[in-house]
């Protein structure tokens, strides 16, 4: 009952938006009419371009996802993980124009935007973002996938176990007001940005924001059934489709291309140097993870060594454009480490049920990666922005903000995240039934199997 | 016998054509002489590299549909469906060379193009297509992976039954005569396009082309055994791999982003309005279809989102271009719903047996796609094309126009599309037979197994 | 205990290498002070940007090439292909930047570079590169992904019987010398590039290079148990997951078009020429595979069609820039029938156990690519550089210099590569136990399965 008012709310909310957008002016395209204005258009032109293919690629870091998280998952779970991947990009590209983007980005006060909604632009609106030249749509959508990537994290550490219906409440409340806000503080103009915190391409606004989510989804649903036994020792309870994950990893080192360099908003040569410092930072997380994995466990682990690639790639995110190829390593290395050592203690230690290491990946290695920059950031790679970090000169002054900035966003994510998954928990329900569980959320949720005609046998 | 002959006549024809091409003068490179002249030779660069990455994505999303035919197919035809895929990928690639893209945009009269095979170029030959300054073979393969695309949507909707050589054929055929007339109405300066149908990225030139010929072959060949009963109840025959499903949906919406935007075939800052339409009517599809399919079938059903979101990409790419995005959102809604409805009343009440939903996606959709830019249309997007569509005061004359050619593509569609299958069904043959049927084609049609080693069964 | 010091060896080169370089100067941002410098930054900006998209496609081949081999391989084995696919890339970042560029760019002599080691640069360094404009970082990053791809062609034909630690040792020494030393000897300045030798986009250079290692290895390796029987009679061990290896191929053929257009290094029309005779020579390889397979074998086999595009592909890669579209169609023709004769002769007769056609699509096809460009190529197309080829009056004189090349790299890769297994295989061993063969190498080498909970039986 409640579900059907809540999203019956939700769509006259939009159909109202819809409505009045429908008559509302959006920038309207005009004729240039000297040679100095058809110079300056190709110029924005060509800024247009390269952030719509950053754009892109991360969008399909939605396909990553995906098939990272089904292949992590059993077989009979894997129809409702794709289907909750394609649908929270679905419900926050509605969301985040609506609401999410304006609440980021638009004129307000140190906390959140207050106008911005549904991309009205008054021409001083969205002033936060003036430094790029590219179209506001542009904008909007290569911010969105950004958006969409926070969100979609969390369906990993809650895989196996969450209701659909769950799952959408919580996608649109992720994009429409918790990650804006985040982001609002750090891109948006809002206070951390003032204090000086320094997050290039987000591995706190994106990936800690998410991480951290991820971790009060855990905690709020329990483990899987069968995960952990009376006396406290853990079940593994592998992934059906590693070919799956793999290409899903595949598929987010592709589009990680899009996600850090794009981050200029501008095609500038910069982004050879932003190009390099990520890959050659994920290269060191998988080495390093595989190594830890082969030292602690014995046997090169692959699905360690996949998490380590990711783990790599999200501690590079924040410092990719002020750091080092040599420093972009060392980051690496120790993200990729910590990504084992944080599976291992979740698991083990803390008892949370995470199936496909999202928490580690995301939310410790996001908060590590914000971290490094305030230790490897040199100034000479962008001067006049970061300085200089702890180990080249600059004191310990840029590294406090950060360590401030990481605390703030765990405690704001962990805050919302409580509050919104017992709300929903009271609305309509967090977690399937046992039985439910047992025969897998495809049948009863979706009423279907992922692989029809093979002969498949779940020992749980 | 014929089937030989037929094949010779290609290969003598092509070998003729090469042979003669080698020799051919092609457009030589030339050495810009002034400062202007390497300014100038930028920007058409510039405009070459968008429009390359755009054809790349779109050519990427041969792999989209292979990957969802495959999955939404059984497993003892999935060998067929990628062969099928990648072949008439193989086939157009060199037949819309020699002599698809000719009759598509050749000077010729305004019905079809009358020169310009094999790309010869006598300077005023490609002036349909000289408002892009892009690279002459720039055009060919940009407008090639869009030819692919129609030709590549049959074979869904022709799934688990139709012979290869057949579709060798039919591939052939569609690609050098059937879809490149349709593009010279609307595309190449033909009748439509002097009449002021608009169609921007191809809602009916590419999507209602590939549906409605897809209708003619699923009637053509009958429902596959075991599919209809005697009563007239219909059994659902569920795809083997729900991930490669939706592994393809996402590569397709990727790919979209190619589709769309690089039809501008030039690098200007309204992309970034198109990306922005493209994405959020996809959006809009899938949530559409997913609510629709919840409150008919009492599920979310996943296929269903899969096929809305593809839904409402397919409605708004012939207005991408020129409505706002509140107006995407609602072309995505209806775009989705009637994926839905289509589904179902093809199967339930025409008993028309489309196995991945083609005919509802690419046909249905796109024709209301191009209806929909009739009502939705808005000047000032790009003044001096389209006008004001019916809801914002344009009046009832471009959605006439509109309509015109909706009802003209969907004749021609199916009349050279039953005449086409009628001439293949007596020359090789259309449909394999029953017990190559039930066996599963990738056996008998080419001695393999799509996963050896796996234990499946198959109740058809 | 060999493998232990070696590997310490390694890391400790390594470490010193990054703490080094973190406190060495990279080239630094300086801020343009003029008109014209924006302008001129402005157009390395657009190289920048090209150079980048195409390296990311050539790394998303990375993907492709693990989606192949693991199809092609049977399922106890999936596991452990992806872990090679994705380690090579890790180790070759970190080598190719550490050694192997220096190796490849760096000033030096005849034979191999001498300098530029951890991409240190004392203005003169990297000469052979000094014709394109962009930063020494994209340069990197984009020969790196070339470099990752030698690397990994290898995987395949050593499929199902390596060990884990010698396919790293492997790794990393072609991607930190024997890859680098050919590079340098035709793209760096090297002997056969004074000589004339063209080879635009590695037909030889990466293919050849890739596919004689791979040669090597199957021979120094053998065949997998239960190849070859007593009478020299062959059994076909299908590859267990096709549409996996049709993605593979599909992601090849979408990356190819960084590969090839992306080798300009600058953003010029002339990539339009490229992608064009790219992709029709990937389409007439496929269809002269599929033909080729059909005759010899009487169906039209799937596997063979994948690897023809692959074939044509790699044949067109020498000479895309240089040769016309008519000419392209032949090389890809030519190409496909290759690698089906090549195929056959190499299993049937000479025994040889190559798991996924690895020799005949990368060694074959590649040297016939590199010979092609010595026949096929004309001066117009790119003025002053290959002229014209045999078949266009250009005489025997080009392609005796390819011929060289061809020859040369063939005997450098199988001496190199025969030399690098004896050592690994003293080292640490070169295949794994024949019980851990027939359990598969997931289960020893990683302590995993690929696709736990299918009911999967394997014949051998």
């Amino acid at each position: 009952m409640a579900k059907k008012i809540l999203i019956t709310t939700f769509m006259a909310f939009l159909l109202v938006g819809c409505m009045g957008h429908v008559a509302m002016a959006e920038n309207p395209t005009e004729v240039p009419t000297s040679a100095q204005e058809v110079l300056s258009d190709k110029s924005v032109a060509i800024d247009t371009g390269w952030t719509l293919f950053a754009a892109v690629l991360v969008m399909f870091m939605q396909a990553g996802f995906a098939m990272l998280t089904a292949g992590f998952s059993r077989s009979k779970n894997a129809g409702n993980m794709l289907m909750k991947n394609l649908m929270d990009f679905c419900f926050g590209s509605i969301a985040f124009w609506a609401i999410g983007f304006g609440l980021m980005f638009g004129a307000g006060n140190f906390l959140f935007g207050t106008s911005g909604f549904f991309l009205t632009d008054s021409g001083e609106t969205f002033s936060a973002l003036s430094w790029s030249k590219v179209p506001l749509e542009c904008k909007y959508f290569f911010q969105l996938v950004f958006c969409a990537t926070a969100a979609t994290i969390v369906a990993g550490a809650m895989a196996e176990r969450t209701k659909f219906v769950a799952y959408i409440f919580y996608s649109i409340a992720i994009t429409a007001i918790i990650y804006p806000i985040v982001g609002h503080w750090i891109w948006g103009g809002g206070w951390l940005a003032e204090l000086g915190m320094w997050d290039f391409a987000g591995s706190t606004v994106v990936h800690s924001t998410g991480g951290w989510l991820a971790l009060t989804g855990a905690i709020m649903l329990g483990p899987r059934t069968g995960k952990y036994a009376a006396d406290g020792s853990s079940s593994a309870i592998p992934g059906h489709n590693i070919p799956l994950a793999a290409l899903g990893t595949f598929i987010l080192w592709f589009g990680w291309f899009g996600f850090n360099p794009g981050s200029t908003m501008a095609l500038v040569p910069e982004i050879a140097h932003i190009a390099a410092t990520t890959n050659i930072a994920g290269a060191a997380g998988g080495i390093a993870a595989m190594i830890a994995a082969w030292w602690m466990f014995k046997k090169p682990d692959v699905s360690m060594a996949l998490n380590g690639v990711l783990g790599g790639l999200v501690s590079i995110t924040a410092s990719c454009a002020f750091v080092s190829l040599g420093s972009a390593i060392w980051i690496g290395i120790v993200g990729g480490v910590l990504v084992v050592l944080a599976v291992y203690y979740i698991d083990q230690f803390l008892h949370i049920d995470d199936p496909v290491g999202a928490i580690a990946v995301h939310g410790v290695c996001g908060s590590w990666g914000t971290l490094a920059l305030g230790l490897f950031a040199q100034d000479k790679f962008s001067p006049g922005t970061t300085g200089n970090g702890l180990f080249f000169g600059g004191g310990v002054k840029l590294l406090g903000v950060q360590a401030l900035g990481v605390v703030s966003v765990f405690a704001w994510s962990m805050a919302t995240g409580f509050l919104l998954f017992y709300v929903i928990k009271n609305l309509v329900g967090l977690r399937v039934s046992r039985e439910e569980e047992l025969r897998g959320l495809d049948i009863d949720e979706h009423g279907m199997e992922a692989y029809p005609g093979f002969s498949i046998f779940t020992t749980q």
